[in-house]
């Protein structure tokens, strides 16, 4: 049976208080499924994904979807992450790791995001 | 009776693909509201926020919710955004301009990204 981890890839800030979103975020995630659930970022903040693959692929992952926390696909999610993603699977030749879309671009998460912009007008 | 309008604010990229979730955000705020809604960004993409708010105060808003469509609230929105937002403040007196929290603080918008996430790993 395969161990299934996902990785939040997100941009990172210099503010730390940047990535509570991205906790509270893999948080639900562990709450909901049984398979383990990391944080890693492209910049200014760690773990790095190489280092967040690593990991997962110590602790028992033979796959790993990495899911980019963008609202756009722009050069970080078109560009940078899949030369990461090739690096990493080049480190972790018995580990399918797969990418998804950027969570952005899902139109139910998109339909959230409006009924948030419904409500701060309404109040 | 006020007008009361919604900027969506981002950051903004090179590549103009970025953009698109925030386009089709703002065409679903216009399918559901009567106010209007307009983008505008931090940097690298066109109309920054005092040039979004010029255009709707002159529109006729006597009201602007600005959001930010930013995951994290890191110094893009805890440090650039409230600078910006004086100076649109002080360029448009008549306009009452306030200001979201940013969307991924939202607690509905994080239970959407994680069913995306969930979906990624279950296919």
């Amino acid at each position: 049976m395969k161990t299934h981890g996902i990785i939040l890839f997100g941009h990172g800030a210099r503010d730390p208080r940047w990535a509570e979103p991205f906790e509270r975020l893999a948080a639900k995630l562990r709450g909901a499924r049984g398979g383990p659930v990391s944080l890693a970022f492209l910049e200014l903040m760690s773990p790095d994904l190489p280092t967040a693959v690593a990991q997962l692929a110590a602790d028992g992952c033979d796959a790993i979807t990495v899911v980019p926390v963008f609202f756009g696909q722009g050069g970080h999610v078109r560009r940078d992450l899949p030369e990461v993603v090739e690096k990493c699977r080049a480190a972790n030749p018995d580990v399918v790791i797969s990418c998804a879309t950027a969570v952005g671009e899902d139109d139910a998460v998109l339909d959230a995001v409006a009924e948030y912009c419904l409500r701060q007008v309404s109040r």
